[in-house]
């Protein structure tokens, strides 16, 4: 089936249909018991991040399951500073860790010569996908965006109120748009390679984009998805991007009249008629049942999952959740939710 | 002065002023070296809320330095779950731990049935303050919502992603409903008890009302929050009420126009343009600067400040932050917004 007839890339492209396409972020993960026997076999997270083999086995592992309308290759947002030069590790239970970058000569200590060498088992694996995924099934490709990579660049993790990422970007500007500006190019660069190797979709992950007064949301959170959306198109302009500013509230009008992205993937919080009134004119919308019901299941999955339709399901839609699946999800309430959407 | 003539009431109740009153969330705390020496002197955090002659000198020691317009009673919104029989402890550098609740026997065991008795030393510190603060200044009496509250209280402590609380939300809407109708009803009594021992304003802070899809939001967060407001009205018809639903995002608006609050306390996200054409004529808008901008200080803090008054200055405004002030924010910075709002 070619790229344009699959449901994905037909809802990208603003159409609305009798049924929306269906997949789930972080749909390989630990919810899974194969995909936790893998990754046992395997050892690091990155390994299995690096390992075209296996990375591949596990991107698939969902789609034989559900049979998804997409696969998203199986990787991480923290390829990129790791492929820029900056130490990432990944500890059991504690997320992930960087040597947090502290000033402008940490920056300047970053370069994007080898990254392309250090991604190319990424580009393998998603070679490898372009043949192996059944023939409807569209094959995303993704990055995590400029802010959300800095910010565990500059917390050396997760962060509950981002003081230090957040204070650098205050007080230190200049610098601060230096490392956005790497992430920026190093971003669009990757991502024009990942289509190159076969990503028929992008989408862009923002998931930290809720914690900005909206000049600084402007400023660090859209434009630089917006060139990295621009770079993108004037490569390969049949590709569409998905953009996911998490949290972003009424700022989601914004990024979706400025960014440039065919599709907003909405957080679980966004009301609902809004985002059809306001958005979905502009974007092909994609969410946003909230993670936690879809471990409830039962009754209150039902009501929230035709809730969702009734909602935004007439216009350009792709079925989604409002973020990550959780490792506690039951698989079988995930079968329950595709039988669900696809009626 | 009289309640009605200091100015935290005269914007409450409406009035544009020329210069707007200003306060600080989390203005007695750990970035003033004076608190820092009291707290170190009493031991345990809630040794210091519950002993009235420290908690009323701590709620003077940013008003002596700064002459804010509103003192805040100095507590903790987690002396109601302790009132009503819940084991509540403060670890340092921890932050606060509860012995969670599993269920809805767990529910069933607590009580309000000697809540006044135990929080007798927080009204206490309140008939303190209305006798020892300058004339001038106005008394805010404060309480966490429902769902904030109720959070902590199965939860254990603070969160990431709620996901205990809101699974048990989801899955066992009826027990949890019973949670938040306890929590409405104590912490309406604990509210009216303020205003008779001398609060002047209340503030109802839902820290956490950003985490829910609409209907929830309106369940969990504003219809509770609204039946506390009306409450305290039938008791103390005027006495304004500031509500916090934090993170709410556009859901603010339902807020404004369905909560009976007086004053909508923003947090730094919300978009100020909006929040002037949308909100301000329905309620008296207070925040919203960036808790890490005062921490920056300089010229970032003065440029977001001139912005802030120009954006919601002229209508129905109080100064203040989107969020707590943090520990690392040095004392002359907030000497310095007070002189810059003051003009």
């Amino acid at each position: 089936m070619k790229s344009a007839e699959k449901l994905m890339r037909r809802a990208l492209a603003g159409e609305s249909l009798p049924r929306p396409p269906i997949w789930l972020m972080r749909q390989a993960g630990r919810y899974l018991p194969e995909y936790r026997r893998r990754r046992a076999e395997i050892g690091g997270f990155l390994d299995l991040c690096f390992t075209p083999e296996a990375a591949v086995e596990v991107t698939l592992q969902p789609i034989r399951r559900y049979g998804f309308d997409a696969a998203i290759l199986f990787s991480d947002i923290l390829v990129v500073p790791h492929a820029l030069g900056q130490k990432v590790w990944f500890e059991e239970g504690r997320g992930p860790q960087l040597e947090a970058l502290r000033d402008a000569e940490d920056v300047a200590r970053l370069s994007s010569a080898a990254m392309h060498e250090t991604l190319a088992p990424v580009y393998e694996t998603l070679r490898r996908l372009a043949v192996e995924l059944p023939a409807e099934t569209a094959l995303i490709g993704f990055a995590g965006a400029p802010w959300t990579v800095a910010s565990y660049m500059i917390e050396g993790g997760s962060s509950r109120d981002f003081a230090t990422a957040k204070s650098w970007a205050y007080s230190r500007p200049d610098s601060f748009a230096d490392l956005i500006s790497l992430l920026v190019e190093a971003t669009a660069d990757y991502l024009i390679a990942q289509v190159e190797a076969g990503a028929e979709i992008l989408q862009i992950f923002d998931s930290w984009a809720g914690v900005w007064p909206e000049a600084e949301f402007r400023r660090w959170c859209l434009r630089p998805v917006a060139e990295i959306r621009r770079r993108v198109a004037a490569a390969h302009p049949d590709i569409p991007v998905i953009g996911f500013p998490r949290g972003a509230g009424l700022l989601y009008r914004d990024f979706a009249v400025e960014s440039g992205c065919e599709g907003l993937s909405l957080d679980t919080t966004l009301p609902l008629t809004w985002a059809r009134d306001t958005l979905q004119p502009k974007a092909t919308l994609q969410g946003n049942l909230d993670p936690l019901l879809l471990v409830t299941g039962g009754d209150p999955m039902q009501a929230a999952v035709r809730h969702i339709l009734e909602t935004v399901g007439k216009g350009p839609f792709i079925f989604n959740l409002g973020h990550g699946i959780v490792p506690q999800t039951p698989p079988e309430h995930v079968a329950q939710l595709v039988d669900l959407v696809r009626g």
